[in-house]
């Protein structure tokens, strides 16, 4: 009968407390709620049993066997689940910043105690990945996992694909309907993105990477036109992360967060509005996808009770995972067909000048592909270049940024190949 | 350190033999290799130390820890289960049969000596969806469940559909490539897919259903005509596994296996190939799809390997599935939109004739749909139907098939909406 102290009370902790109360959750317990200034939030839906407090210290000294952190942010998050598995409590915890940074060294303390430290929705909600990746699919080696992590990157792509909106305009739309915060440096520019990843990469692909060595890319200059040609292409425009095992002598991970162009037939493309999206893939079983909501107190809360659920039916002793992910390197060079967007003031030789500088760099054009109807003095067109590194290919840039004819800085993405790495 | 006695040296078999014996799967160790006339299946990849055997018996009596049944079919797999249980060994098995139809038996029999009774690999092989479904989502209540299970049928529809092949022709390319059986009655009269929704139905959806109650309609009457109008309505054609659970007094589900018309946006429709697609919904998580390789040798091998790391990780005692699944009716009668095809000698006056049938069924016409360029002799046409119950479809059907103007029966499929339940 594990008794459940519930460390944070917005939006999810709320869903968890609803769900928890629903009346047919035996043999869980809600038994704490925990929350500045709690006298604010208390309800009177939950068992009148529960113990409000604003301080954390009750809950350590509580008899709470669980502790469900939903509070977000990286600190006092992370020393807070520290101090409970050290006080011998399991955590449920939703916190991707945490699980991300200092994951292997909680899982650590947690392993050392035979604790539960269970975090199914700290990446895609309500999409039961990790559980799916580190036991469902734990027969295989995945070797490299692609996703749709980021519920609020994705909703705008959409809209700006649908309604031929701008970015901003997508934005605003976003957080009219509450899926973006107020500051949303965090979705669009990749860095909720990023942790999420590292967690897949850690639990998927056994490769524990630095988070911040992932690079990231903003979806910030994704323009309306180009979801235009992206479609021409038999593309869309979503919000990719990757992180694949690459062959060789070592251990490293080829990981990025980026806008990327992904064919229309890949389950990439079929990420809409707020939804999730992983696809993995391993030698055994070959590519197993997983899609559904990855935000929203719900579908969050649903994530959280599951693996309140797991710690119910295995007991207070945590089953020991095998295998702990080993450190990797991350290798921000990758080969990739790559589309590039330019805006320009329209003047005779400026396709001999970009064609130029690709020579130069050994790079290979596949196509040009100009719409009508745009004015000559900020003339979107596209070039796409065949499979190249993505270093010699900003090297290119580099350059071709120095050029007088651009009215708006070009934009770069890499074209996710159809067939079976992304089918 | 579970040692393992593998019965079944089929593909499965020796697919699983091959990823335990890939020297990466400490602790787990194959032991025994038992199948019918072993010396002919005598293999040198294995660890030298495995015992090989033809007698079951020796399985019993070995210190084996669990049991890996891979031979399919009711019995004496069922038997076989139950005594290796009773024997005190944990057991994973990917038999649909037996744990559609022997599952909550051999599951009590299995948590009465806290030992491990798995299935992953007996729905939907590589996919990991009892886990996903019985432990990802645990924390939802889920009240329905839609799946393509059958990969033989998708391969089969989805070479009618784009080489506009004969339904004989699609089964002889799917028996050529090895998806099918000499004898297909079990993947495309249903069967197959029936006993894999009996056991979804009872982990997913919480309610054990008679498995023989669930109604079956073969994909045999599809024609390649019906993808071409299929497609003018937006959709393809699946043979769909349904399950839903029904509000109200009673513990019904309505269940069936049958080709239904499914949007193309549909997960459903994305189902390619031999891959197998399944999704859920509850009112917590929304709906959550799950899609890979429901077949082969490997993909299966990978769930029972997940299942054999299950066991290594929570140890010889297993974990307390709370909540069995009750006893539930099937209900059979259903509302749906609904697609006629007929095929007939044509002459004036037929669509008269179907009307006031329908009329008389309370039945509303939504379109009526002709291509043209077929011959009156055999004139293909179709009646898309306003929502209708499924009885009383099938009653106006009895009576229109009594017309003499039929060039070959007619065939009725269900529409599966667009929208929340499918999206």
């Amino acid at each position: 009968m594990p008794r459940i102290a519930l460390v944070g009370f917005g939006t999810v902790g709320r869903s968890v407390a609803r769900i928890l109360s629903d009346g047919d959750r035996d043999p869980l317990v809600l038994s704490h709620v925990c929350n500045r200034q709690v006298e604010r939030k208390v309800v009177d839906w939950v068992p009148p049993a529960v113990a409000w407090t604003s301080d954390f210290e009750d809950v350590l000294r509580s008899d709470a066997d669980v502790v469900v952190e939903v509070i977000g942010g990286l600190e006092p998050a992370a020393s807070w689940i520290r101090r409970a598995l050290e006080a011998g409590k399991s955590v449920v915890t939703a916190n991707k910043q945490v699980m991300a940074r200092a994951g292997a060294e909680l899982m650590q303390v947690a392993a050392d105690r035979r604790l539960h430290l269970l975090f199914e929705a700290a990446v895609a909600g309500g999409v039961p990945i990790i559980r799916g990746v580190r036991e469902g699919l734990a027969g295989d080696r995945l070797q490299r996992v692609l996703g749709v992590l980021n519920g609020t990157c994705n909703y705008m792509l959409t809209r700006m694909e649908d309604g031929q909106v701008s970015f901003d305009d997508a934005l605003r739309e976003a957080q009219d309907r509450g899926y973006a915060e107020a500051d949303p440096t965090a979705d669009v520019d990749g860095g909720d993105a990023q942790a999420k990843l590292a967690i897949l990469s850690a639990v998927g692909l056994g490769r524990r990477i630095a988070v911040d060595a992932i690079p990231l890319r903003s979806i910030r200059p994704v323009e309306p036109v180009d979801f235009q040609y992206a479609r021409r292409l038999g593309c869309t425009i979503r919000q990719v992360s990757r992180a694949e095992v690459l062959d060789g002598a070592g251990t490293d991970v080829m990981a990025s967060v980026q806008p990327m162009l992904v064919p229309v037939a890949s389950p990439l493309a079929r990420a809409e509005g707020s939804q999730n999206v992983v696809v993995v893939g391993g030698p055994h079983g070959g590519e197993t996808a997983f899609r559904g909501f990855g935000a929203g107190g719900d579908p969050t809360a649903v994530a959280v009770v599951s693996d309140l659920e797991a710690i119910a039916r295995t007991g207070s002793t945590a089953p020991r995972y095998r295998r702990p992910a080993a450190e990797a390197g991350v290798e921000t060079d990758f080969e990739a067909s790559q589309y590039l967007r330019f805006v320009i003031v329209d003047r005779p030789g400026i396709i001999a000048s970009l064609a130029g500088v690709f020579l130069r760099h050994g790079l290979n054009i596949d196509s040009v592909l100009q719409e009508p109807d745009w004015p000559k003095s900020a003339l979107p067109f596209v070039v796409t270049l065949e499979p190249c590194s993505s270093r010699v290919l900003q090297a290119a840039l580099a350059e071709i940024e120095t050029f007088d004819f651009h009215a708006r800085p070009p934009i770069w993405m890499p074209i996710l190949p159809r067939g079976e790495r992304c089918s």
